[in-house]
């Protein structure tokens, strides 16, 4: 594994689960396996959970960690080829990106999407040049259009908690929310859902809220959510904006809140949220508060995840 | 001792001044106590001694560090139960303090009053609220009414400094200052102050700016300056705005700033402060730059004093 | 080597190359040196490369770093003697500087001119009262007029990278720019070649760009870069502002910029510059991305030049 950007950089994304699952149990199996390296942090927005998961997981290895907000600290890059530098921006990726890799081991990096032009978005040109100038390994802490140290976490709870013998029915739910937010999640939800042989995997959401084709695949989409929730297992409870007509709200209907109404007709589905969620907006406290809410859970999994990745891209290229 | 929000934490306060003591003597005594453990720092505002002192206390217990300004890099949180969240509040305590102790062993936080509304600053909401979530220790790093791990720092430099054998006279005087200060320093240092059986002690401030009695109790309060510092081995100065006429400023008396000449009732006085202090508006450069100044030494102390803390929840919690 | 503030500061600079060249080859020869010290690191304004090469280099020698954005996460500081502290400033350096003596073994400083009033800049008042008050020794990060860790890690790169028995020709030249910049890296560049022996040193800068005399001594500056570039063997590229017009822009003259043309006379030169560097306004993308381009080289330098200043820090004081 050269880079870790999605699910198509991961030869073996169930062995990266056992991994990750491993770690949980003994988080110092390989407490020397990054001594001597540093990991670079590199934040174009800001994070709690995937900073400081990811913060805990590399010093778990032994590594180095050094964390930069470029926003707050340091300044404004260019990405455009050619560019002549007369206005804000003061650097120009080709410059930042190869400088940080003499630094660091590995370089982990966080973007965001503007949501204002989609092509521009899902080409995903900021980490795709971070990549190319870094010279070392890149891992995505979320990018425009994808959030894979997320979904490898997602994968690893859906695999802890769930330990019948059967396939448990998943279940990707669009929520109402108040600002419009990026697909990352979906997106990359469904990406690493959809070819697992071990689930059945449903998405559900208004119409409008259709996600790029190449994240979703065959996975079929059901625009009843009572008749998407039937039967669940897991039910992953997830706003974003519109694809199509991008980066908009185009519906704020309540009753897509989960409510305990709402999972009655579940297997008494275990209940997923990336975090933060904005409680009776997205889901009601009844839900958050309840048994079946293992969000707080799938957070703490952030650690191991992102563990099992810096451990293999240690491995692979040192 | 479970978490360290005030003296009430505390089994033995004097047996804790001796452990700081003992780290100030040898730092490393302990230097894997905390290895394998991470302490989160979240501020809620800014801190300079406070941030790094407690930052170097916990590297010499061997844990990991990891600083979160959730002001600057994070988002605000919502504290009220039952909250419909629709409006700038992304992330309800309940979930950001669960999941920061998933990520952390122990769990320091500072918090401050908004001075506005008494009842609120004094329900201590936000610090009650990461305790009753965090399913870790947790240690305040100055919450809206008190400062702990100052007032350890504090009665530390008191015992360190003053060898004879008799009762030294401690005077906790009021300062003038242009800005609303909290309450949480004076509240916290008599808290500290009052039971302790190795001093007498005595607080001095203009009439209005008498404290919370939970903290004063039955110390005696002087409304004359000079009366009060007569025979002082001590002097801790401090601002704070009114707790009656709450937050706010009503005497700006120049006179009440400490001064070589006001000072020469006293017993010699070592001269104390938390720091910062405004020069010539609080404490006049002749005393700070003079030398019975002790305030470095006590901010010196504060390493030592969030060390023992550190220490003795790492004993008591895992 | 009490402090590291100027090339006045070292006793042996080829000495120090030579150190960081080793340190290049070993990362951790002297990984135990520091172990137990920490490292302060205090910006007054933001830093990307500076802040992370010498954190690198730091922890290679066993230290804790601890970075404190002073703008950011503090607050302002007063610098004046005898001010009375009515106004913004919270904290005097006297307290803030012995404060953080208390708490570093090594303070490190980034401070910045305002290119308002050239006597204030060229008095450096504020790295002088942290060295004052700290009573640990200090390192710049840069300082007003100043960049030294710069400069070694440049004269370090000309050292690495030229291996012929001659002299080579060594040529400063401005270049220019849309906004107003210190005069500190070209400063700090000129002192650290001017005496060095093994060079041949040549400024070249448009009229009314002539440096502080006590920084260039001897060197001969021409005012036509295309002769002052014949025969160079390393051109160093820079913008600055004007030392006698202070602060101004006095020239915008495009064809001062670094192209493949204007390099043609030259000895097949190297081409250096600190970053970030604004491209095809400084220096030409064919420039930057040719094969004589080594400003990334000169960059990753930047963690050896630190650690082998910190090391002799470190053996010279502890």
């Amino acid at each position: 594994m050269r880079n870790f950007l999605s699910i198509e950089d991961v030869p073996d994304p169930s062995g990266l689960v056992n991994k990750a699952l491993a770690y949980k149990k003994q988080p110092f199996l390989d407490k020397a396996l990054g001594v001597g390296k540093t990991l670079g942090m590199i934040f174009l927005n800001p994070s709690l959970r995937t900073r400081i998961s990811t913060q805990v997981a590399a010093r778990n290895l032994g590594m180095e960690v050094i964390v930069f907000n470029i926003d707050k600290e340091g300044w404004q890059l260019e990405f455009a080829d050619g560019a002549v530098m007369k206005g804000d921006k003061t650097e120009h990726v080709k410059e930042a990106a190869a400088v940080l890799g003499q630094y660091f081991s590995i370089l982990c990096i966080r973007t965001f999407p503007k949501l204002l032009d989609r092509e521009e978005d899902y080409d995903e040109q900021v980490i795709r040049q971070f990549v190319k100038y870094a010279g070392v390994p890149v891992i995505s802490l979320e990018s425009a259009t994808l959030h894979p140290l997320q979904s490898l976490a997602d994968r690893m709870t859906i695999s802890e908690v769930f330990t019948e013998k059967r396939k448990p029915k998943v279940v990707l739910t669009w929520a109402p929310h108040v600002k419009a937010l990026p697909q990352a999640v979906p997106n990359s939800f469904a990406q690493w859902m959809k070819d697992w042989d071990a689930i059945d995997f449903v998405i559900t959401h208004p119409k409008g809220y259709e996600l790029d084709q190449q994240f979703v695949g065959t996975t079929s989409v059901i625009h009843d959510q009572d008749e998407a929730l039937t039967g669940a297992d897991f039910v992953y409870v997830k706003n974003w904006s519109s694809y199509q007509q991008y980066g908009k709200i185009i519906n704020t209907d309540p009753s897509w809140m989960i409510t305990n109404q709402k999972l009655l007709p579940t297997n008494q589905a275990k209940i997923m949220h990336c975090l933060p969620v904005r409680r009776n907006l997205v889901i009601a406290d009844e839900v958050l508060d309840g048994p079946d809410s293992i969000v707080i859970q799938q957070a703490g999994n952030r650690v191991w995840a992102a563990q099992a990745v810096i451990s293999e891209l240690l491995r692979s290229n040192f």
